[in-house]
Protein backbone atom coordinates (compact mmCIF):
# COMPACT_ATOMS: atom_id res chain seq x y z
CA UNK A 1 0.00 0.00 0.00
CA UNK A 2 2.71 2.74 1.26
CA UNK A 3 5.75 3.04 2.83
CA UNK A 4 6.47 4.52 6.39
CA UNK A 5 9.75 5.10 8.51
CA UNK A 6 10.30 3.68 11.58
CA UNK A 7 10.28 5.84 14.65
CA UNK A 8 11.48 4.12 17.60
CA UNK A 9 10.09 5.04 21.30
CA UNK A 10 12.31 4.54 24.22
CA UNK A 11 10.25 3.98 27.61
CA UNK A 12 9.11 7.45 28.32
CA UNK A 13 6.34 9.41 30.49
CA UNK A 14 3.68 11.36 29.78
CA UNK A 15 2.33 13.77 32.65
CA UNK A 16 -0.47 16.21 33.90
CA UNK A 17 0.26 19.61 34.67
CA UNK A 18 -0.80 18.88 38.60
CA UNK A 19 1.52 15.63 38.76
CA UNK A 20 4.73 17.18 37.02
CA UNK A 21 4.55 19.88 39.44
CA UNK A 22 4.57 16.97 42.06
CA UNK A 23 7.66 15.92 40.75
CA UNK A 24 9.28 19.06 39.85
CA UNK A 25 9.68 22.23 41.06
CA UNK A 26 11.41 23.86 38.31
CA UNK A 27 9.61 24.53 34.90
CA UNK A 28 10.97 21.90 31.68
CA UNK A 29 13.15 23.01 29.03
CA UNK A 30 12.56 21.43 25.40
CA UNK A 31 15.14 19.24 24.82
CA UNK A 32 14.24 18.19 21.30
CA UNK A 33 11.14 18.48 19.06
CA UNK A 34 9.51 14.83 18.45
CA UNK A 35 8.32 14.31 14.35
CA UNK A 36 4.52 13.85 15.53
CA UNK A 37 3.86 18.03 15.05
CA UNK A 38 4.04 19.93 18.91
CA UNK A 39 5.29 17.06 20.84
CA UNK A 40 8.60 17.05 22.30
CA UNK A 41 11.22 15.51 24.65
CA UNK A 42 11.95 17.47 27.51
CA UNK A 43 14.85 18.33 29.75
CA UNK A 44 12.98 16.27 33.11
CA UNK A 45 13.54 12.63 33.50
CA UNK A 46 12.42 10.75 36.40
CA UNK A 47 12.67 7.60 38.04
CA UNK A 48 10.62 4.79 37.82
CA UNK A 49 10.64 1.83 40.62
CA UNK A 50 8.21 -1.41 40.75
CA UNK A 51 8.43 -4.20 42.65
CA UNK A 52 11.45 -6.04 41.21
CA UNK A 53 13.61 -3.21 39.67
CA UNK A 54 14.08 0.41 38.49
CA UNK A 55 14.81 2.45 35.39
CA UNK A 56 16.45 5.57 35.61
CA UNK A 57 16.31 8.33 33.42
CA UNK A 58 13.19 8.14 31.83
CA UNK A 59 12.33 10.99 29.85
CA UNK A 60 9.07 13.27 30.15
CA UNK A 61 7.73 13.79 26.70
CA UNK A 62 5.81 17.27 26.64
CA UNK A 63 3.04 18.70 26.31
CA UNK A 64 0.97 18.32 29.00
CA UNK A 65 -1.53 15.69 28.91
CA UNK A 66 -4.87 15.13 30.52
CA UNK A 67 -3.63 11.94 32.01
CA UNK A 68 -0.52 10.48 33.18
CA UNK A 69 1.28 7.85 30.99
CA UNK A 70 4.73 5.70 31.61
CA UNK A 71 5.45 3.22 28.20
CA UNK A 72 7.77 0.96 28.59
CA UNK A 73 8.46 -2.11 26.83
CA UNK A 74 8.31 -5.62 27.75
CA UNK A 75 11.61 -6.06 28.82
CA UNK A 76 11.79 -3.04 31.16
CA UNK A 77 8.69 -4.58 32.42
CA UNK A 78 10.26 -7.63 33.94
CA UNK A 79 13.35 -5.81 34.95
CA UNK A 80 10.68 -3.56 37.25
CA UNK A 81 8.64 -6.86 37.50
CA UNK A 82 5.41 -5.48 36.65
CA UNK A 83 2.72 -6.86 33.82
CA UNK A 84 1.26 -3.80 32.03
CA UNK A 85 -1.23 -4.57 29.36
CA UNK A 86 -0.77 -3.87 25.22
CA UNK A 87 -2.82 -0.70 24.71
CA UNK A 88 -3.22 2.61 22.43
CA UNK A 89 -2.30 5.37 24.29
CA UNK A 90 -4.76 6.81 26.72
CA UNK A 91 -6.61 3.21 26.79
CA UNK A 92 -5.24 2.98 30.88
CA UNK A 93 -7.90 1.15 32.43
CA UNK A 94 -6.77 -1.56 34.52
CA UNK A 95 -3.05 -1.24 33.42
CA UNK A 96 -0.12 -1.59 35.23
CA UNK A 97 0.68 1.37 38.84
CA UNK A 98 4.35 2.35 39.45
CA UNK A 99 6.12 4.75 41.72
CA UNK A 100 7.63 7.76 39.94
CA UNK A 101 10.51 9.86 41.60
CA UNK A 102 11.29 13.26 40.29
CA UNK A 103 13.93 16.20 41.02
CA UNK A 104 11.53 17.46 43.82
CA UNK A 105 9.11 14.70 45.03
CA UNK A 106 7.60 11.38 44.10
CA UNK A 107 4.09 10.17 43.42
CA UNK A 108 2.45 6.38 42.91
CA UNK A 109 1.01 6.38 39.65
CA UNK A 110 -2.15 3.89 39.24
CA UNK A 111 -3.48 2.68 36.20
CA UNK A 112 -1.10 4.62 33.76
CA UNK A 113 1.41 1.62 33.08
CA UNK A 114 1.29 0.31 29.18
CA UNK A 115 3.11 -1.43 26.48
CA UNK A 116 2.53 0.48 23.24
CA UNK A 117 0.65 -1.19 20.65
CA UNK A 118 2.51 -0.65 17.24
CA UNK A 119 0.89 2.29 15.33
CA UNK A 120 1.20 4.31 12.13
CA UNK A 121 0.86 8.13 13.10
CA UNK A 122 -0.55 9.82 9.36
CA UNK A 123 -2.95 13.28 9.56
CA UNK A 124 -6.40 13.19 8.39
CA UNK A 125 -5.71 13.98 4.92
CA UNK A 126 -3.31 10.80 4.63
CA UNK A 127 -6.25 8.27 5.50
CA UNK A 128 -8.19 9.63 1.96
CA UNK A 129 -4.20 9.52 0.35
CA UNK A 130 -3.61 5.89 1.37
CA UNK A 131 -7.40 4.62 1.48
CA UNK A 132 -7.21 3.36 5.31
CA UNK A 133 -9.45 4.19 8.07
CA UNK A 134 -8.89 5.22 11.85
CA UNK A 135 -7.95 2.91 14.11
CA UNK A 136 -7.79 0.62 11.08
CA UNK A 137 -5.46 -2.54 11.70
CA UNK A 138 -2.84 -3.00 9.26
CA UNK A 139 0.41 -5.33 8.57
CA UNK A 140 3.82 -3.67 8.47
CA UNK A 141 6.41 -5.80 6.50
CA UNK A 142 9.53 -5.65 7.49
CA UNK A 143 11.80 -6.64 4.91
CA UNK A 144 15.90 -7.04 6.41
CA UNK A 145 17.89 -9.37 8.14
CA UNK A 146 14.33 -10.44 9.85
CA UNK A 147 11.32 -10.48 7.66
CA UNK A 148 8.20 -10.32 9.33
CA UNK A 149 4.69 -8.97 9.13
CA UNK A 150 3.21 -7.24 12.37
CA UNK A 151 -0.26 -5.55 13.05
CA UNK A 152 -0.12 -2.12 13.81
CA UNK A 153 -2.88 0.69 14.02
CA UNK A 154 -3.78 3.33 12.15
CA UNK A 155 -3.58 6.97 14.16
CA UNK A 156 -5.11 10.14 12.70
CA UNK A 157 -5.25 13.63 13.63
CA UNK A 158 -5.12 16.46 12.53
CA UNK A 159 -1.31 16.88 13.80
CA UNK A 160 -0.58 13.37 12.49
CA UNK A 161 2.59 13.14 10.26
CA UNK A 162 3.36 9.69 8.94
CA UNK A 163 5.44 7.44 11.04
CA UNK A 164 5.58 3.77 12.50
CA UNK A 165 5.64 4.09 16.21
CA UNK A 166 7.55 0.67 17.70
CA UNK A 167 8.85 0.20 20.86
CA UNK A 168 12.31 -0.69 21.60
CA UNK A 169 11.71 -4.58 22.02
CA UNK A 170 10.20 -4.30 18.36
CA UNK A 171 12.81 -2.57 17.11
CA UNK A 172 15.68 -5.05 18.30
CA UNK A 173 13.58 -8.05 17.39
CA UNK A 174 13.08 -7.27 13.69
CA UNK A 175 16.56 -5.08 13.31
CA UNK A 176 14.65 -1.85 12.78
CA UNK A 177 16.15 1.88 14.06
CA UNK A 178 14.94 5.30 13.47
CA UNK A 179 14.37 6.29 9.97
CA UNK A 180 14.02 2.41 8.96
CA UNK A 181 11.79 1.97 5.91
CA UNK A 182 9.02 -0.39 6.22
CA UNK A 183 5.97 -0.90 3.84
CA UNK A 184 2.35 -0.99 5.47
CA UNK A 185 0.05 -3.57 3.65
CA UNK A 186 -3.83 -4.64 4.08
CA UNK A 187 -4.86 -6.58 6.94
CA UNK A 188 -5.31 -9.50 6.86
CA UNK A 189 -3.21 -11.11 4.62
CA UNK A 190 -4.75 -14.72 4.75
CA UNK B 1 -0.48 -25.88 9.17
CA UNK B 2 0.98 -26.66 12.24
CA UNK B 3 1.38 -25.73 16.01
CA UNK B 4 4.96 -25.65 17.57
CA UNK B 5 5.78 -24.78 21.20
CA UNK B 6 8.14 -21.66 21.80
CA UNK B 7 11.26 -22.30 23.07
CA UNK B 8 13.16 -19.19 24.05
CA UNK B 9 17.21 -19.02 23.27
CA UNK B 10 18.97 -16.98 25.88
CA UNK B 11 22.34 -15.88 24.87
CA UNK B 12 25.06 -18.69 25.61
CA UNK B 13 28.44 -20.15 23.88
CA UNK B 14 28.76 -23.31 22.33
CA UNK B 15 32.75 -24.59 22.68
CA UNK B 16 35.30 -26.95 21.30
CA UNK B 17 37.22 -29.22 23.85
CA UNK B 18 39.94 -27.54 23.23
CA UNK B 19 38.53 -24.21 23.82
CA UNK B 20 36.69 -24.85 26.84
CA UNK B 21 40.10 -26.49 28.15
CA UNK B 22 41.76 -22.87 27.91
CA UNK B 23 38.87 -21.28 29.79
CA UNK B 24 37.96 -24.23 32.34
CA UNK B 25 40.65 -26.62 34.11
CA UNK B 26 37.96 -28.36 35.82
CA UNK B 27 35.00 -30.84 34.09
CA UNK B 28 31.36 -29.13 33.54
CA UNK B 29 28.36 -30.93 34.85
CA UNK B 30 25.21 -31.59 33.27
CA UNK B 31 22.39 -28.49 34.73
CA UNK B 32 19.84 -29.16 32.96
CA UNK B 33 18.80 -31.49 29.79
CA UNK B 34 17.61 -29.20 26.88
CA UNK B 35 14.95 -29.89 24.28
CA UNK B 36 16.82 -31.34 21.23
CA UNK B 37 17.82 -34.64 22.42
CA UNK B 38 21.78 -34.59 23.44
CA UNK B 39 21.73 -31.23 24.11
CA UNK B 40 22.21 -29.86 27.83
CA UNK B 41 23.01 -26.60 29.60
CA UNK B 42 26.17 -26.87 31.92
CA UNK B 43 26.74 -25.68 35.24
CA UNK B 44 29.77 -23.40 33.71
CA UNK B 45 29.58 -19.34 32.50
CA UNK B 46 31.42 -17.24 31.04
CA UNK B 47 32.10 -13.74 30.75
CA UNK B 48 31.90 -12.21 27.14
CA UNK B 49 34.02 -9.11 26.71
CA UNK B 50 32.69 -6.56 23.68
CA UNK B 51 34.48 -2.90 22.92
CA UNK B 52 31.45 -1.19 24.66
CA UNK B 53 30.30 -3.56 27.83
CA UNK B 54 30.16 -6.66 28.78
CA UNK B 55 27.59 -10.00 29.25
CA UNK B 56 28.30 -11.68 32.92
CA UNK B 57 26.61 -15.69 33.42
CA UNK B 58 26.41 -16.55 30.04
CA UNK B 59 26.18 -19.94 29.34
CA UNK B 60 27.72 -23.28 27.74
CA UNK B 61 25.32 -25.68 26.18
CA UNK B 62 26.98 -29.21 25.75
CA UNK B 63 28.13 -30.93 24.51
CA UNK B 64 31.55 -30.25 22.66
CA UNK B 65 30.75 -28.95 18.93
CA UNK B 66 33.91 -28.73 16.24
CA UNK B 67 32.86 -24.64 15.66
CA UNK B 68 32.33 -22.06 18.91
CA UNK B 69 29.66 -20.27 18.74
CA UNK B 70 28.47 -17.26 20.77
CA UNK B 71 24.37 -16.59 20.04
CA UNK B 72 23.37 -13.41 21.14
CA UNK B 73 20.31 -10.67 20.78
CA UNK B 74 19.99 -7.53 18.79
CA UNK B 75 19.93 -5.48 22.72
CA UNK B 76 23.07 -8.06 24.11
CA UNK B 77 25.02 -6.63 20.67
CA UNK B 78 24.06 -2.81 21.48
CA UNK B 79 25.66 -3.46 25.45
CA UNK B 80 28.93 -5.38 24.01
CA UNK B 81 29.21 -2.70 21.19
CA UNK B 82 29.76 -5.13 18.24
CA UNK B 83 26.85 -5.85 15.08
CA UNK B 84 26.69 -9.73 14.77
CA UNK B 85 24.91 -10.62 11.92
CA UNK B 86 21.66 -13.14 11.73
CA UNK B 87 22.40 -16.24 10.91
CA UNK B 88 21.53 -19.92 11.27
CA UNK B 89 23.74 -22.23 13.65
CA UNK B 90 27.51 -22.45 12.36
CA UNK B 91 27.06 -20.16 9.28
CA UNK B 92 29.51 -18.30 10.98
CA UNK B 93 31.90 -16.37 8.09
CA UNK B 94 33.11 -13.20 8.62
CA UNK B 95 30.44 -12.88 11.76
CA UNK B 96 31.67 -10.98 14.75
CA UNK B 97 34.82 -11.66 17.38
CA UNK B 98 34.79 -11.58 21.01
CA UNK B 99 36.88 -11.92 24.38
CA UNK B 100 35.69 -14.97 26.41
CA UNK B 101 36.77 -14.82 30.03
CA UNK B 102 36.18 -18.31 31.81
CA UNK B 103 37.06 -19.17 35.35
CA UNK B 104 40.83 -20.58 34.39
CA UNK B 105 42.06 -18.50 31.31
CA UNK B 106 40.77 -16.64 28.45
CA UNK B 107 40.49 -16.27 24.50
CA UNK B 108 39.80 -14.25 21.69
CA UNK B 109 36.61 -15.88 19.48
CA UNK B 110 37.57 -14.49 15.65
CA UNK B 111 34.30 -14.80 13.68
CA UNK B 112 32.21 -16.34 16.44
CA UNK B 113 29.42 -14.38 17.35
CA UNK B 114 25.77 -14.42 15.72
CA UNK B 115 22.34 -13.38 15.91
CA UNK B 116 20.22 -16.50 15.85
CA UNK B 117 17.56 -16.66 12.74
CA UNK B 118 14.86 -18.03 14.06
CA UNK B 119 14.17 -21.99 13.23
CA UNK B 120 11.52 -24.32 13.71
CA UNK B 121 13.44 -27.83 14.87
CA UNK B 122 12.01 -31.38 14.18
CA UNK B 123 12.84 -34.95 13.17
CA UNK B 124 12.81 -36.30 9.78
CA UNK B 125 9.76 -38.12 10.45
CA UNK B 126 7.93 -34.48 10.58
CA UNK B 127 9.25 -33.61 7.49
CA UNK B 128 6.79 -35.70 5.95
CA UNK B 129 4.11 -35.51 8.37
CA UNK B 130 4.07 -31.86 8.28
CA UNK B 131 5.03 -31.10 4.05
CA UNK B 132 8.03 -29.24 4.30
CA UNK B 133 11.48 -29.44 3.21
CA UNK B 134 14.44 -28.89 5.27
CA UNK B 135 16.05 -25.36 5.35
CA UNK B 136 12.99 -24.17 3.97
CA UNK B 137 11.62 -20.81 4.93
CA UNK B 138 8.09 -20.51 6.53
CA UNK B 139 5.85 -17.99 8.11
CA UNK B 140 5.06 -18.64 12.03
CA UNK B 141 1.71 -17.00 13.13
CA UNK B 142 1.91 -15.31 16.53
CA UNK B 143 -1.91 -14.76 17.92
CA UNK B 144 -1.64 -12.70 21.20
CA UNK B 145 -2.02 -9.60 22.51
CA UNK B 146 0.68 -8.70 19.70
CA UNK B 147 -0.17 -10.40 16.64
CA UNK B 148 2.98 -10.80 13.67
CA UNK B 149 3.77 -13.53 11.12
CA UNK B 150 7.87 -13.91 10.99
CA UNK B 151 10.02 -15.76 9.34
CA UNK B 152 11.52 -19.00 10.63
CA UNK B 153 13.23 -21.93 8.69
CA UNK B 154 13.23 -25.57 9.12
CA UNK B 155 15.98 -27.82 10.56
CA UNK B 156 14.99 -31.08 10.43
CA UNK B 157 17.93 -33.43 11.74
CA UNK B 158 17.45 -37.19 13.09
CA UNK B 159 17.64 -35.77 16.86
CA UNK B 160 15.46 -32.61 16.13
CA UNK B 161 12.24 -32.56 18.66
CA UNK B 162 9.54 -29.97 17.03
CA UNK B 163 9.90 -26.64 19.00
CA UNK B 164 10.62 -22.94 17.26
CA UNK B 165 13.29 -21.28 18.52
CA UNK B 166 13.51 -17.67 19.37
CA UNK B 167 15.71 -15.07 21.07
CA UNK B 168 15.25 -13.26 23.92
CA UNK B 169 14.45 -10.34 21.67
CA UNK B 170 11.73 -11.81 19.65
CA UNK B 171 9.96 -13.64 22.90
CA UNK B 172 9.81 -9.80 24.55
CA UNK B 173 8.51 -8.14 21.18
CA UNK B 174 6.02 -10.55 20.66
CA UNK B 175 4.87 -11.41 24.04
CA UNK B 176 5.69 -15.01 23.52
CA UNK B 177 7.47 -17.71 26.21
CA UNK B 178 9.06 -20.18 26.63
CA UNK B 179 6.12 -23.04 26.08
CA UNK B 180 3.38 -20.87 24.17
CA UNK B 181 1.88 -21.80 21.29
CA UNK B 182 1.98 -20.91 18.08
CA UNK B 183 0.98 -21.92 14.04
CA UNK B 184 3.61 -22.90 11.73
CA UNK B 185 2.37 -21.75 8.17
CA UNK B 186 3.39 -21.94 4.24
CA UNK B 187 5.56 -19.53 2.68
CA UNK B 188 5.02 -16.89 1.67
CA UNK B 189 1.53 -15.31 2.37
CA UNK B 190 1.48 -12.91 -0.40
Amino acid sequence: MFKVNVGVSNHHIHLTKEAYEKLFKTPYNVYKELSQKGQFATDKMVTIVGPKGKIERLRFLGPYRKYNQVEVSKSDAFLLGINPPVRQSGDLENSESIRVIGEDGEITLDSSVIIAEAHVHMSLEDLDKYGVKNKEQVLVKVNGNRVAYIRAIIKADETGVLELHIDRDEANALLLEQGSQVEVIKWPLE
